[in-house]
């Protein structure tokens, strides 16, 4: 096991109707910036219940955060915050809207010229502005760990940012939001909260037993409830579990102690960047093809999940086959398509190339638990998945 | 699933050779009260390695904080604090040092006129005198949880304590501490973690589905590596585990959204307080004698466990009573002897009703997860362990 610092300083707030705290959580005396998307929090009654508790404070409103979160939208928020004298923040949304308020946590507090170098340079945020979150859509974690992923269309870049600065200081999380939501985002939050697990277990195997056995316990309660999650998102148990599991697949502690893979969300970004497909859904792409590319290096594990997850007996290769054929059947039972030919995409036959140009255009390509995923392989991965 | 409100304030590093952080963990110009036990980190070299990290601040130290810690021995580490004005505590030990400065913390802000009454009052402790730990016996998982238990040798009571107030700043575990410990430690803290986490999943089948899981993984876990930890304390990876299952089975993740039983650790205090008995093997005397007597109600959790961790098959109340027994068998292949009468003991048979009379002058008995073990069962219970 490796040495690891665990450090989970945001207060979970979960359950039924706890938003009735946020009174008593958001510190007395602030200037709260209200942060949401594109207003279905308007639609679905959790605006109005947000808004009931926050009567003692100052609060300014910024919607219309988009999926991806954009630099260009968030500096027009970053504006806000400057002029407005803002001093705290509240995130309503799933984690584009956090994610977005992470970056005006840190970029608030930026001493730098250009905010875009915090994600560019890669500089992490020790002390950022405060905020808390309202979680309207259970998939990245993002309420509980303090990374986040910035998009910036007129580049097609899209990067990651991290650091203690950006947990946030507490996070609501109800289940009943579940009920609302469209088909396509449950599937994507099972399928995003899944391969969080994958990227921080699907490695070699460690010493780390324990770990393991919760990312397994992970995995197999996202496979028993998913459907149950897609027919009755209305069952707050149900729901309840679901959260949880998103939650705990991102929440840190998971990774703590082993090596870590992330390949499939770095292809994936770019598949995001490139065609505009849903981040969940290209992970959903990624990921059997990533593990058949890799079955040599990653056959005892792929075993140890099949057999321990998936119940699959048989020798070690057959049943690392097996494994992954059937998580890409799960994937496909959420009405999610593992092939890039299923979605409505252009110029399908030169995107592998294209891809790799344009992943090595921002660095070099060095993925995976090993360091031995470069351009040729990334190549041979997105040719798969055509 | 309840609702529940999850926070880990407490900064673990964890690993080998943590104990040089230190000098950065403690706030700058701290007068550092440096709290430990009977004086083993002296011999096994801890001590040497915590004091080289100290010289930057001004230190005092009070030792001789005993097993099960006392009342009247911390009463006068209180004195020290007051006198000295000490502004934080460093305890370097296991679970007894942690929950003595844990009562400290709370003592040394306390504005009653007795500080028994923290415990016997059970007063929550909402701010306390800021303290750090190094761990050097897993076990409890006192390291980042808010709770202690206190003893009164006049009184003979073992009273228990809790609060936000009390959880560590930070803790440094490094599994290497484990090699030097006795047998009956190892036994004792694979016991202690083990009866944890059943004390908050051997109730009743709930939804919190991935609440089992993990509970179930940190019992796979410590079954699969209690030969190790017995045989090769040396062996780090082993170790890690084993301090890692301690610190998760009582971190607060596992009993979050779940019912919880506790009742084992009622009785067990009870014969600790009688018999100076270790609080781990009270803890592998009641639980299958509790679970033998509960087993109408817990039979379907019983057989889950069964199955899951265990790997018996079959109908569920024989699946049940050989969960039972095996869990026993795991004990005793500890050398963790499960019947009073092979402890060195006086007036056994009088024994359970001097416990219930005990129990039941400091308060009502009303224990278990459906609030009906009352005092007839706790005497049914006891004399089946004789």
């Amino acid at each position: 096991m490796n040495n690891f610092n665990l450090h989970l300083p945001t207060q979970l707030c979960f359950g039924k109707d706890q938003h009735k705290e946020l009174s008593k959580l958001i510190p007395a005396n602030s200037k709260v910036l209200l942060l949401y998307g594109g207003g279905s929090i308007k639609r679905n009654g959790i605006y109005e219940k947000v808004i009931r508790e926050l009567t003692s404070f100052d609060v300014i409103e910024f919607g219309g955060i988009e999926a991806n979160p954009q630099y260009s939208t968030l500096l027009q928020a970053l504006e806000v915050i400057k002029t407005q004298q803002i001093n705290f923040m509240l995130a309503v949304g799933g984690g584009s809207v956090i994610d977005g308020t992470k970056f005006l946590a840190s970029a608030a507090l930026y001493s730098g010229d250009n905010s875009w170098d915090i994600l560019e340079k890669g500089q992490r945020t020790e002390i950022g502005l405060p905020f808390g979150t309202v979680l309207t859509l259970p998939a990245t974690g993002s309420e509980m760990n303090s990374g986040a992923v910035i998009s910036r269309k007129e580049t097609g870049q899209k990067l990651t940012m991290g650091g203690p600065g950006l947990f946030p200081l507490f996070s609501i999380a109800d289940p009943c939001v579940v009920a609302s939501l469209p088909q396509r985002q449950l599937a994507n939050g099972i399928a995003d909260a899944f391969t969080h697990v994958m990227e921080q277990y699907m490695t070699y195997p460690t010493s780390a037993s324990l770990q393991d056995r919760i990312s397994e316990g992970i995995l197999s309660t996202l496979i028993d409830i998913a459907p149950k999650v897609m027919s009755e998102p209305e069952n707050f148990e149900v729901a309840a579990n679901f959260m949880w599991c998103c939650n705990m697949a991102l929440n840190g502690i998971i990774q703590k102690g082993v090596p870590t893979d992330w390949s499939i969300h770095a292809i994936g970004h770019e598949i995001t960047a490139a065609y505009g497909i849903d981040h969940a859904r290209t992970l959903a792409i990624v990921l059997p093809s990533m593990y058949r590319y890799k079955i040599e290096k990653k056959e005892t594990k792929l075993a140890q999940y099949g057999r321990r997850v998936l119940g699959i007996s048989g020798d070690s290769r057959k049943v690392a086959e097996l494994a992954i054929d059937q998580t890409e059947d799960f994937f496909r039972s959420l009405g999610i398509s593992t092939k890039l030919s299923e979605y409505n995409v252009d110029n399908l036959s030169s995107f592998p190339q294209s891809c790799v140009n344009a992943m090595e255009k921002q660095r070099n390509i060095i993925l995976g638990e090993h360091k031995d995923i470069r351009s040729a392989d990334v190549l041979s991965i997105l040719e798969a998945v055509i």
